[in-house]
């Protein structure tokens, strides 16, 4: 018998990531929506993210935070649904993952408070500046379907959601590469699932005010 | 027969971490000292990392960046050390290695910086205030040896790092649950010849100026 798999998320939120992720996998999930600011900080959920953050997920006795650990987990404990390619041949799949969950999301996060970085700054801070960040990530997915092991992979879904969002707040710039490589993964069946499951929910559950 | 290992670092760098990895593993590899601003920036270096940036390695066609990234490529990558849990129960190994090389990274950084985060930065931000980062790190350490599958593994070779200088560095507060943590990880034989290899490295290769 297989754990049942809860996810915790708000559908404004980086849970879209993971929502597309359970769609892949194409096993059973039950969702559960948390709200900014109450119930995602609300002591039952602190126990299983104490940042206070989503997503989240719990698969039997396993809780899982970070977006990016979720999807790496998730193809790892599902590997009938082939969303990882064999442990000795993951060196662009743990690449792209981590740049993506690491320098890509801290440089976007400097630049989203105006920080200006001075160049020694730049050397010490993992991430550099985002252009610099960008200009890789473009390298990386340029000429290419999917960013490892020439197969669709949970780094697809992680990074493409990167860059699909990036593109649509202005995050990241509307390059070649990037239109090319996420018109692909766009349209798969499950990413389509999912957003229209987000979609459902943000008419059910409005954003209140700000949020992300 | 095995690909040879090429290893891509300064001794004043993060590729400390994968130094320490590299002697885990118990197996050879050949270390490339680069210089910040010059051979970190050459050609020939770019074209393994466009980022610029220590630490990187090259195992046979191979190219893994990102420090976390490089840790769990090589113990997928050489399964006999022994250095991750087996594929189905990787929930707390993937979260900590995500959780310290994103929203860690990212809180240390922006206080580098000397952000103050609004409310509404704080939700916003994949990592939010330094102050939760380091509460919910030492909460995840608290009363364990090992932050993943009880035992040894590359999670610990990465977090541990990063508590172990963030430490020393003062960017993370020394708590009791830190320094015990630390304490039993920094013994390990491979920790010391790697500290031994880094430290007859910057003898020899001094600190031109500023840097990391
Ligand atoms: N590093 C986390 C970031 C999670 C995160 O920041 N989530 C936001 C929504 S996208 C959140 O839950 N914010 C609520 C809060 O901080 O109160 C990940 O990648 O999963
Ligand atoms: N996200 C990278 C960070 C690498 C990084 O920033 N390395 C610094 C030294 S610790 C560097 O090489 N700086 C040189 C530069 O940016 O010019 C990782 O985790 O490996």
């Amino acid at each position: 018998m297989q754990s049942a798999i809860t996810f915790y998320t708000n559908p404004y939120s980086r849970g879209g990531i993971v929502h597309w992720m359970l769609e892949e996998l194409g096993v059973p999930y039950r969702v559960e929506y948390l709200e900014y600011g109450t119930s995602m900080k609300a002591p039952d959920y602190l126990a299983i993210n104490p940042m206070g953050k989503v997503p989240a997920i719990r698969h039997g006795d396993v809780v899982v935070t970070e977006a990016a650990a979720i999807c790496a987990y998730l193809a790892d404990a599902f590997p009938e649904a082939g969303l990882a390619p064999p442990p000795a041949e993951r060196g662009d799949y743990y690449r792209w993952l981590f740049f993506a969950s690491g320098p890509l999301e801290a440089a976007i996060g400097l630049k989203s408070c105006n920080l200006e970085m001075t160049s020694d700054q730049e050397m010490q801070l993992g991430c550099g500046r985002l252009e610099t960040v960008v200009d890789v990530l473009a390298d990386a997915v340029r000429g290419r379907r999917y960013i490892a092991a020439d197969r669709f992979s949970a780094a697809d879904v992680y990074v493409g959601s990167h860059i699909g969002w990036g593109m649509q707040f202005g995050t990241i710039d509307r390059r070649p590469e990037f239109e090319k490589y996420w018109q692909v993964l766009e349209q798969r069946p499950a990413h389509r699932n999912s957003m229209e499951q987000i979609e459902a929910a943000m008419a059910k559950y409005p954003l209140p005010d700000a949020g992300t």
